[in-house]
């Protein structure tokens, strides 16, 4: 997940044009090789080789009704099908969380998006379904994080804080959501400027 | 490629208890997710995301012979089948390079050995038969990456510091191969005291 420095995850609203609102700058710039197969050969970045985890062990991911698309509601006959054209960069299940369930939607590179009314744990359970032994990617939106957050859910999580301010928007990390210390968390700094910090669940003693 | 703060990438013997001789403290601890779809699941490390670069794009590699086994002269029918086990990381063609040219080597997932007598450049045009419009991947032993780096093949290097001294053994940068001036080179210190670099060669202006 990428944050600005004052908090934000995400803007107020979404466009075709600006799928993250206000929150573009979050990820402005974000080049380098990031998603297998996906991507022109550039020069290889350090924020590039944090980016090549997205797809490391992943069986699944689950996301918000809102990082699919640009529409709320009833679902229409507009041929939506994601913002990602016919390659969608997840190649695997995609579980999408909204009140309006619909037939799954499915893509020749393997990603298939199931659409389910369910709780975090409920979604987390039917991820597991989807891909035995894999590990679970939980996408976003911010809300949808804070959810899993909120319900510790989440082994791991990788933020990517970026040097810009937004001033609007969805936060992540609100109303002590998660404690810090349950987590284990390492920080280091790229040439580019962003801050990218690793927060591993602590075990029990 | 791992060096030591003396400048060491492999030790001066290889046998199978200690496949880098004396440099095996190299890869001590040099743990987390690091290749896809291989290992156990534990806390993610920046060490770990870094390595995780390890098949993004690539689809073959080229390596010499120390790399895939102890074994020097010609071949014998000892059964021996790599470093690896039946599950090597690869999961492409992988050229072995070779004065002693031999049948390939098929594992159900998908690596294949080629023995292959041939200079850098022939190399590296047989590997792009193998795999078209993918990268190669240099992967060592320090021999075989400072003959591709002396004949300017490689377009990207990315080293890990290590912070521990060796004291004998085969070094990676000598000589002034190559010239640091060639290229765009990035660090970064990660909380591990490993020190990663990536090299970028400099294009035309």
């Amino acid at each position: 997940m990428f944050v600005s420095l004052d908090g934000f995850a995400a803007g107020t609203y979404v466009t075709l044009e600006e799928p993250f609102g206000e929150a573009m700058a979050l990820t402005r710039g974000h080049d380098g090789r990031a998603i297998h197969g996906i991507g022109n050969i550039e020069d290889i970045t350090f924020d590039g080789a944090m980016a090549s985890m997205f797809d490391q062990g992943i069986g699944v991911e689950i996301m918000g009704r809102r990082k699919f698309g640009p529409q709320s509601g009833p679902w229409t006959e507009d041929g939506w099908r994601g913002w990602w054209g016919e390659e969608p960069p997840f190649r695997t299940p995609v579980i999408v969380l909204t009140h309006h369930e619909r037939e799954p939607i499915a893509f020749d590179n393997g990603t298939v998006f199931h659409f389910l009314d369910a709780s975090p744990q409920e979604a987390l359970r039917r991820a597991r379904e989807l891909a035995p032994g894999a590990d679970v990617r939980i996408g976003g939106g911010p809300t949808t994080v804070r959810e899993f957050l909120a319900a510790d859910l989440v082994d791991t999580m990788h933020l990517v804080i970026v040097p810009v301010t937004i001033g609007v928007g969805t936060r992540l990390l609100e109303d002590g959501i998660p404690s810090a210390e349950d987590f284990d968390i390492r920080s280091v700094t790229l040439p580019s400027g962003r801050t990218h910090q690793l927060w591993n669940r602590r075990r029990g003693d």
